[in-house]
């Protein structure tokens, strides 16, 4: 393996340094896992925020009136806008664009979009490790800001320490989040574009929804309106209240069963990459023959397959 | 495991038989997975078209204008409406339901909409598995169609002999289908909206796109207005030509690789299922314990994980 030469510059907050090791780990370059290894003794420190919620909920926005904020509590924060339904990355996207080049201004603050590449849920995988990289690069907040609401940005969102769920007045947001399974998920919810009407419905609502299922850290609902900067103090106040809450006791939990999901996601991608680089792709491919003359059934294949390859691990 | 008593009915074409096996399938169902083997044999004799593209393209639209003409060929369709994106399935949005309705009426179609439920990529092999036991219904002709272009989509429908990709002359739609991988995958392309202006170009851009890679099947590059019924007799025409093409040689080679993809998929799960189910949660909180704890690293622990964990297989 290469050393990764950059380490001293990346730990030292380069961003020209940082933006090459998350492209290394958003390629699956060989590399990137060298580089895991070395910064994750200097990891542990930074906060993390997760915020999803249904396309066009106003997300972005709402980070971006919250970062001005936050920058008063942290020196440096790292966006990382993750897209697990789009190939593309790198702020490729026009809106990402403009929106760097705005936020971009703002001292102390590194974005970068992260998209899929390659493998399902590697994202997920992805996007924590782009975290371990800020995090070792000195940023003491991370935020992941994800575009959807699918199985796929749940997993992302995981990784934070607080979880943000935005939606809107329109009913159809509500009942799409907590189809997602994103009602348990959420430490604080926000109602973004209150000012178009329907808010105290929505409001009421979700109160009652978080009622039906009661935790020992009930989520506030926060009424707001990103554009004209309305809740945004609010939403500041949630954070800083939950993260109290935490520190109190479960963040420590939180962050072990997020290093146990990093863990378990690192072992799926090393069992399959094993499994299909030795013997694997000649025996599959006698199996597939067999199939395909309907000579055996599938789970029938598998099972000798999985005997066949036992001694590959 | 518990005999699925409805195999009878399901090989002589009961679509009530049929929805309930799909059900089985997509919610990862114990007994789903003696339901395959059982069916298997019965399969191997239906033709697979798939359907994909950005959202907003007109797919639906495409689908439900083409199946009348594709009847003439096939007694019985089956649509599998995949959104790997979405938790949501059976129908539940309410264009689907409206759809349901009115295709619903054509005798001899059926229409199942799949979406994604646990793991991620689990909906590929969902959606396999959900052709299986149509072809086992008698279904000669099965089309996969898809709400995205990501990496789940492609996943779905390379499983088709046939993969139709649907574009409209907004150069948007291009640049976003080639970036994601499917202008390799295309067997046809449709400029759909065509009467909506730009389209000369759009077909023009395309057609050059095409020829920068040149295959043995030269895809198509179809001109429709799917509304208006324009362009579907010419697509049907293109299917049919690109099934004769395929019928001369590579057709095999093609199922081969779908089956060997669906044996990976269930190894890949069945592999996971196995590590997670015996000594591994316990072995995985030690380990991210001592993350936690900064005492070792991510990539270190997996590999002596892997080592614990290789006789639990």
């Amino acid at each position: 393996m290469e050393e990764p030469i950059e380490l001293e510059r990346l730990l030292g907050g380069d961003e020209r340094a940082l933006a090459r090791a998350i492209s290394l780990v958003e390629d699956r370059d060989p590399r990137a896992r060298g580089l895991i290894e070395q910064v994750f003794p200097h990891t542990g420190g930074a906060y993390r925020l997760g915020i999803t919620g249904p396309p066009g909920v106003g997300k972005s926005t709402l980070v971006d009136r919250l970062v001005p904020g936050l920058l008063a509590d942290h020196r440096r924060i790292g966006i990382l806008a993750c897209d697990p339904s789009s190939p593309f990355s790198q702020g490729a996207l026009l809106g990402d664009r403009i929106r760097m080049r705005s936020l971009a201004r703002e001292e102390g603050v590194f974005i970068r979009s992260m998209a899929t590449r390659g493998a399902l849920g590697g994202l997920a995988r992805a996007a924590f490790e782009a975290s371990l990289l800020l995090e070792a690069a000195g940023f003491g907040l991370i935020i992941f800001e994800t575009v959807g609401v699918g199985q796929a940005e749940v997993e992302i969102v995981e990784a934070a320490d607080t979880v943000i769920v935005v939606l809107t007045p329109q009913s159809g947001d509500a009942i799409q989040a907590m189809k997602a399974g994103l009602m348990e998920i959420a430490d604080i919810l926000v109602v973004n574009k209150a000012d178009l009407g329907g808010a105290d419905a929505a409001l009421q609502n979700l109160e009652s929804a978080l009622s039906l299922a009661p935790r020992e850290w009930k989520p506030p609902v926060i009424r707001a309106a990103a554009e004209k900067g309305e809740g945004i103090p609010e939403l500041k106040r949630a954070i800083d209240r939950h993260r109290l809450y935490l520190e109190g006791g479960p963040l420590s939990e939180r962050r072990r069963a997020r290093l146990r999901d990093f863990l378990r996601r690192i072992i799926a991608e090393e069992l399959e990459r094993r499994l299909w680089e030795g013997q694997g792709p000649a025996a599959l491919d006698r199996k597939a023959e067999e199939l395909l003359a309907r000579r055996a059934s599938p789970y029938q294949m598998a099972e000798e397959l999985l005997k066949e390859l036992r001694l590959a691990l």
